[in-house]
């Protein structure tokens, strides 16, 4: 198997442990962006993967190949060219206080690039899987055309095609984003769709968030979703945050007919950004491997549980330590 | 609204995150002490804050003084002179291991000051409220004068007076501070008093710490205090400890008439050194700001709750990340 | 009293907090052993403790000697020669992710040591306890046999033994094991020795580690093992693992009639490696002061519950430390 | 006195040590400007000085400011809107290497600063002296017309206008930078102009840059920038680079009639950037003390070579120690 | 242009700046070798370098295959398997303190290495040059016929092959490493041989050390090395080491009739580990380009006194910047 | 041979690297002193050393009884009290500008010592040599008695004493440091005196500081402070300050006849605190061997060379490193 992703990839610089930007004397560097984050994860599984976006030819945009090729990711078709690596400054929160991001991501690289920039047919040359997400559409409009281009030759050419949602107010509104996302869903096959998203983009509701969702409400969700867009199957994560530090985590996978619903994990938080696109990478993975619905909600729920114990964007866990999490150990025994 | 803020400002030494002292190969700066603190939280809540103590001339002296302004603190009535900044080395805690303080500020530049060191007419110009609190007429006699010089320019010149009463045992004796503190919280209009040093020091009490003080019973103790003392209202902030790791927190504010309570937060502390200042901080400027009682003690328990999970002495928060805890936004979900 | 502590020590090489191994840009050098521990223990409660080892007489193999005395252990029977100090790298799990250790530890000069390195007369002179555990005689066959001799001379002179069986499978066979510990139990008055080691290495069994093993069961093997090699007492840890950051920790301590259990600790793990050893410390600290069964393992267990909250191996607690907590203040109020 | 400096202040991001960008895994931040230098520099020197510019009202904007405030620069001034903080990656260069900056300042709030955010008559109360560089203007056509209104009111209120030249390739033209400089010039007193920039810039030249420009060089160029320009004193600094690690440093300063040379330092450098802005504030310094012109020129070449002694942009030393190196001591002896 | 390298990759261990191992409370870890880094200098010029070696398959196996494909270097033809990955362990030196290393190489994975576990022919596949040093048929006599097979196999593929002698005291005798050499050499196209290597090893000697050999001596050995071993040509670097912080560099390629001699580089040392083998990349990747002898050792010469500033062992600079230093711009000029 | 140390000891606080005090976000924490840096320096030569101070019981007394332990250092006459640790900041200059102290140690546990605490012949029990610098008598008119009664009884016993005047302006005057030296100097048999000291504090003179002294000045000066203090020998270094990052360095010694002078070595300096103290070290180390006059002073001066190259107060050097200094091996080859 080896999956396409597509999108941006930014640095980001994040202030020491717990401290705030305030206090920042330095900041950890590291490039991460949501497909770019699912990439990694799938070759740190051992799949094939390479990511597709554009960088300047400086050496910032060299460190955003390096950091990617370090971890097993194919970047031969990185486009090199334009002005700036898009950044983003991210602050740990801890209990009361929530993480905070401040973006910096405008009039970069990739926000910058043209259709004639990549070469479809090229890329997608021995792949079986397309990935990206809402994001990548909302950086302008000639992302949301080359995403579509590239939406059309995956299907033309066979790739399985998924998309998870991921709406970012700060980029693009619902109304812009919604337009945009009708015409690119179609083409998907694998819809990562949270419930309010579906409900505030595309009007499709069940339940209340307030009083909590309950597993018919995501199902109903996912079933008109399916109906509305033709996807083969539909997940959703399902976050409970009792604060900053601890959170429970679950999804659901529906594979047209059925909601398939996996364990629970309380979990006491190191880096929960990239929680959802470490699932989205465990789906695409069990997907492709042939694992049946349960199978495959509990691997990229897992999946996802390890990426909050990992410092950093990256799910940088093996297939072997997903399954021993999913076989149920999770007790923490020291592994000598 | 302006606060002037009297005290002493140390120069705080921790080992890196949880190593004990004979770990440390190096330790982490910073400058905090009681009053420093609160003006330090004013000026982030956007106040005007100005501290006074003296520090040396030479660069360690400086470096407590740049420390400040950073945060947004006047400085510009920080007397010059003496020999050296006090110290305490503080190791985090953990689990069952309690936090540790070492403190070494004697002989220090403020603990030599004189009254002549200080003209308060003039520090007090443009300002509408004065805080010190315990700690600092525990320093020595001078300073003891010195404070009640202070709280009768101040008084004279119409401020609002508070004091957190703070008593710290290797300072001075529970009979010594009683005296002093007789003298001084008549000149008080906002006391923050802990239950158990209203026991000691004046032998008010109702209730049993083993058995857990009942909101009746600091009530009634602030009611004493009050009837004592002639505050205008008299705070308690609420500490339960599981262990070095995980508190609640909760507070009372009692207007004389009532005792108004706010909501319990169940805290992983990241820092707990200045939560009690961070208090002091949000009820200074809840009360400046004329927020009714529930309200203020709202405010400023919330302002506390956040101290827990910032590194070092101040609370570097905002208004409006106070207000957002207070209106309910602590489940931990990340702000884009 | 002064105890002779025999094995291994190696360098531990962590990445910083909870990074992984893929991400280890730095590794955090520091040196620790089963029995390397105990000595630091030891020293920290004000025993006299001495190690006894071989290491090269290169810088790192000096490093290993000045970790050792820098926590105020005797080093002056370690032999030096050889080539190699073992390593082991340590990865910090937490949440549902595990704690990971590998192993680098063949070929070390304590592998290569010979009978005639230690002049065990001259080691033992003023000592009245050795200490070893089962990691010592499973590093090779010579290692065996110098154990069994230290065991005979020691006891010859008088000196208390105690063992901590400490299978390690990476190590040695469970038949290996058997055979070896078979031969060197009979020499060991005080058997520290985990319920599920006890079942696999010698078929001594009660209870089911699924359903959880049941006071009963602890003590009934106890029983067994008593009977069986003639201990004077035998201890057991009970460690519950929620996951790899929260855990419950208890003890019992059998004395040849009775089983004794600590109260248990529901601990936030800051460094879980040496946790057993810390115990161990405790216990022999205990005994050799005199404590009653009861005492003896409370102040062992609560030991080795602080140790959690200690980087690296080594528990850096005090005697005070100890008994603070056996006496209940575990709820981090500060120590000023 | 008072400096009002106006101009942009960046986020630098420099590797640790030597670290070359690709071995990055994280930045040293810190926020510096060839003007905010020079404010920061003069506060240093115990002088009042105010920087003027636009930041973001985000939490890297405010840390922008307190990194000023810090070292007491007034920000009263400062306006805050837009977006951005422009980014600087700062490589530091060894030996043969080179240091290497790459620049991200394109969309940054003060370029998007307009004539409306800034109220000179406000900014310039009670100051005596206007500081800016070539770097401003060349920000953006809104940047030249707000230094042209800047310059003009400066003069009509008497103050003392100085401007380092200062022209960055990378910025704008040589064209459009002659222009630009040919209107603003003229409001200036002070210029600090580098001899192949006034070669490249107004064709005005003298000796060879192959050959090594001679005093008389520098003194005849001078004198024709007085004669075009109307300068009251024109300074250039004179630079002799052997490698990344040594340099040779010293200056001149033209009062109009003759040319008055500093002694030459010959420096290990520890960081060169801000290099030229602490001459410049060296310069005001003296020019406004009343400083002849050979004690001016001496006073300003010394500060400035202790600059290359600071890590980080500013120029944090004092008057004295300035005044120190000037007498002669530069030859390292420890001062206790 | 694609490049094999084949050797041992270690992890190397230093201390802090230039902390003495006595000191280290962590070690920067690294992974290089003698071939790896010269493949990660060639990926670093852009061409095609691929690295052979065998690894664990653990987390620090992987960590180390990781650090090169970070560079850019293919590791697709690494062996997995074996225990341990080498260490060693670097101290560096400064001023009269020359750099120490301890090896801990032994009983690693590609010294257990067999014939069968290296395909040549699919390793060599679209390769033109296969490069190895005299370091790893030192390893073993497995590795010594592994190294013999390889040199056949490269010369009836028709790659050029190369070797850098860098005879090793530690690791055989000069008796053992003079008759393996002498099978190796005669399929060997480009030898890098220091003189004091050929005079100890083949009894090739002209002129004295002590005296300082001259460029005559460098030519006649050169001369007798090609007669003898049927050399294409023969490098030689020339240190001058004043003290560790300080040395001169120059080289000397003999093509087989004449020696082309480099400039000479006066070198304020950053980390010299690695500084041949980054000569011997630039004289691969010249060679291969065709540049003529005289630009060919001017550009090895260059771009290994860049790598002296170059914290680690690679050499990571481009072929810009070994041109700008051959062009003359040493002068440390910031690249802005 | 063993040697007793008498003296205080200090917690070290330094910023990183080259930062400036004003700069510090952390300081590296280090426990070092004038007789304290010669204990570890001879107990790293492998000689027997004990160091004698008073300090709190508290864990950073204790924090630097084990710096001291680590290296070897024997602590066992070291009395615990009082409360406080002195403390020194120091602030590491490079090129221009100076290295900076600011010493924080008046009211500690040593200076408040009393005669009473020392038993000076348990103290002295098997000891040969028993030395202190100028800077314990200074600390209090309690020490120079207790100096006094440690010199007599030394004398006593037949200990050999040595004295490093190390005169302190900022510890007492000169008047008061004169006549406490004309008390205890008549007990010395090995003086290591600055000729600028005998000046000031003897008004023994010869030659001119500005001219710079020659061999003879130093030999004059030499033979009249052993004609004043009947020394065995007496011993000068002799630095050479091109500034803060380069000196030269040699020393003298005067073995009552006669002037032996060391060669000169030029230093890259990494720290120079020590370097006295690790010359004292090496003459105590050569002369308690034996070593002849010249051997002695080169083997002081290689010693105290190689000192400047190590980060700390501490000389970690071995006799080994020492002697191929001495041996001319200072040029810089990797030691592998």
């Amino acid at each position: 198997m080896k999956t396409v992703c597509f999108g941006e990839i930014l640095l980001r610089l994040s202030p020491e442990n717990h401290k705030r930007f305030l206090q920042a004397e330095n900041f950890e560097a590291f490039y991460g962006g949501a497909e770019a984050n699912v990439a990694v994860s799938l070759a740190n599984f051992g799949a094939d993967a390479s990511f597709v976006t554009k960088l300047p030819a400086h050496e910032i945009g060299q460190a955003a190949v390096n950091c990617l090729r370090r971890f097993g990711v194919d970047t031969d078709n990185i486009v090199r060219g334009g002005d700036r690596v898009g950044i983003y400054f991210c602050e740990k929160g801890a209990s009361q206080r929530a993480s905070k991001i401040i973006y910096d991501r405008a009039h970069t690289s990739i926000v910058g690039a043209e259709e004639s920039d990549f070469d479809w047919d090229k890329i997608f040359d021995g792949a079986n899987w397309f990935h990206f997400t809402g994001i990548t559409p909302a950086l302008g409009e000639n992302l949301e055309k080359i995403c579509l281009t590239a939406c059309k030759k995956a299907k033309e050419r066979g790739l399985t095609v998924s998309c998870d949602l991921n709406y970012r107010k700060k980029l693009w509104t619902i109304e812009r984003a919604g337009k945009a996302m009708e015409k690119l869903l179609p083409f998907v096959d694998v819809g990562m769709i949270g419930i309010e998203d579906a409900r505030d983009m595309f009007g499709i509701r069940s339940g209340d968030a307030a009083a909590g969702f309950t597993h018919e409400d995501y199902v109903r969700v996912a079933r008109q979703l399916t109906e509305r867009f033709g996807f083969r199957c539909v997940a959703s994560t399902m976050r409970a945050g009792t604060n900053a530090s601890d959170n429970d985590w679950a999804a659901m996978l529906f594979d047209g007919k059925k909601g398939y619903f996996s364990k629970t994990y309380s979990m006491r938080i190191v880096d929960r950004v990239g929680g959802g696109d470490s699932f989205c990478a465990g789906l695409i993975y069990a997907l492709s491997e042939g694992f049946d619905a349960q199978r495959a909600v509990e691997f990229a729920t897992a999946a996802s549980c390890l990426k909050h114990t990992v410092e950093g964007d990256y799910n940088l866990v093996s297939v072997e330590e997903v399954e021993s999490l999913v076989a149920g150990n999770g007790g923490g025994r020291v592994q000598r």
